[in-house]
């Protein structure tokens, strides 16, 4: 499967096409790390695993963690933080940020530089390399990992409700945007905006969707807005052309076009918090030295699954 | 001192006068809340008890907490939960959620229903009641009443750095702005804005002021925004005109007046979140029933110091 470009989206001659090669049968968190480490799987990872949380990665120098970490803590809804090297340099090793479970539980054969399908890498805040399927020449020992929650997480729970995300019925990423909606600032981080990940559903169903997403909220929780005039007040620049992932899909597979026409479809865009924006926030700090993420869409998938980390059994 | 209109400001009439009679000398948290609770003292607190901190209140029916909750867990920043009712209807005792600190330790003489000030009464989100002395007639069995951090209670690290906030060194009340900055969803809470205040400082301490404030996580941190075009950003309608508080004065306490002349100072406005977000919220939220909150400015006084929530003694 040709790499999805940063800034690109699918054309409609690769829209049919189905997502790159991977574990069949029985997969797991840990079967898809595997398979990840060893180049055997690239691709995005939306409906890998189900039930396997899934996370975002943001790795930097050791002397601006403390300011990611409170950047996260005053936006939690969409820089959720799971986890985090268990010390500085570590990447085969996590310290849980999750209350009630340990790091080991979160993933225990883990290799950050690897177990993510593909990677991003940052000079003093410019991208210098995109999609490239292992860190290990750029991670050093001042490396901190960080993990953010990822809302492939309740794609399941969605599913489970009848309400299948139109791109993973066809196997697309989701679609990702910049916005115009200020993260608070924290330290160094300053000046950035959310990212926001999007799914059409019908408008009648958006109660049902809030109701089961709410309890996530370790991997962005709830919408945070619906509708199109929402597109407006987010300053999304164009619904049907996401800065990120995959062009949007309505339910019966067929492409949302420029003039948004939905073919009678009822159906309205709906957003949440998107771990795509730590990467957003320290493209805009322009902080010094190598910076790793993850290629947007392409997840690392976890051993915890969904239940462990609802409210309800880790307070 | 007559009381401050929700949406009015002083005039310059009122604008030398002191603040209201409170205890002299050794001023602590407890001993505001008896002047409180026993009518003496009906102002507001910015700069009472300094280094004790200040929190502001929403009490609401019940059925609602769980939504509240979640909707402070997703805005920390204007919406950091100290602590609660211990139980449903309690208002003599708390339950907290502070890391490493307990609700007796927060405050153990205490009446959420006499210990502000002044209060706010609404009725499915209309005020009914303002700036009244007690709520113990609006107060039932079904209440729970929740404790929001107050910027306040940085003030006094302000003032040890030589940067006393201009409001504090006249006597007057802090002020405060909506904003068309959108809250994160929860539940019943939705189309919820920041509500933030404001104070006057030069555009060289910025970088001090963000970094005094910012260990004060649990009471709104460093200031989301500043500058002039941060006004626009936030969409207030009119820097000298807030619809809380007193208008904001410079340091010599002159007025800043509507055509935003600084007298040469050259003073930039800095903005922080605010406690008062939860009864806008509410308020937007039209939620059925009683609902009470504080007077803005009017806080109850805690036994807590500032460095007993800072996170080097909490985590």
């Amino acid at each position: 499967m040709a790499p999805i470009a940063l800034n690109g989206t699918m054309n409609e001659a690769t829209f049919n096409k189905p997502r790159a090669a991977q574990p069949a049968t029985e997969e797991t968190g840990e079967s898809i790390r595997l398979a990840a480490r060893s180049g055997i799987f690239t691709g995005q990872t939306s409906g890998s695993a189900p039930t396997y949380v899934q996370a975002n990665l943001i790795a930097m120098p050791a002397r601006y963690a403390g300011d990611f970490r409170l950047l996260c803590q005053r936006n939690p809804v969409p820089c959720p933080l799971l986890a985090e090297s268990e010390a500085i340099g570590s990447w085969s090793a996590l310290k849980s940020h999750v209350a009630g479970v340990t790091g080991r539980q979160i993933a225990e054969n883990v290799d950050l530089r690897h177990d993510f399908p593909r990677y991003m890498v940052y000079e003093s805040g410019v991208l210098t390399k995109s999609q490239c399927l292992s860190i290990e020449a750029e991670w050093t020992e001042e490396h901190v990992g960080f993990l953010i929650g990822c809302s492939f997480s309740f794609e399941s729970a969605l599913a489970a409700a009848g309400l299948v995300p139109p791109h993973t019925a066809h196997g697309r990423n989701v679609p990702m945007y910049r916005t115009s909606l200020p993260l608070c600032p924290a330290g160094v981080f300053r000046n950035s905006t959310y990212v926001v990940s999007m799914r059409l559903y019908r408008e009648q169903d958006i109660e049902r969707i809030r109701d089961i997403t709410r309890p996530y909220v370790a991997t962005h929780g709830e919408p945070i807005d619906w509708g199109w005039d929402a597109v407006t007040r987010l300053g999304i620049k164009d619904v049907t052309q996401p800065e990120f992932g995959d062009s949007p899909v309505l339910s019966d597979g067929a492409l949302l076009l420029r003039d948004v026409s939905t073919n009678g479809e009822d159906v309205i865009p709906v957003f949440w918090g998107c771990g795509v924006t730590p990467q957003e926030a320290v493209r805009r700090a322009a902080l010094h030295g190598t910076v790793l993420g993850h290629a947007p869409g392409h997840m690392i998938v976890l051993d915890i699954r969904d239940w462990d980390i609802l409210p309800e059994r880790s307070s």
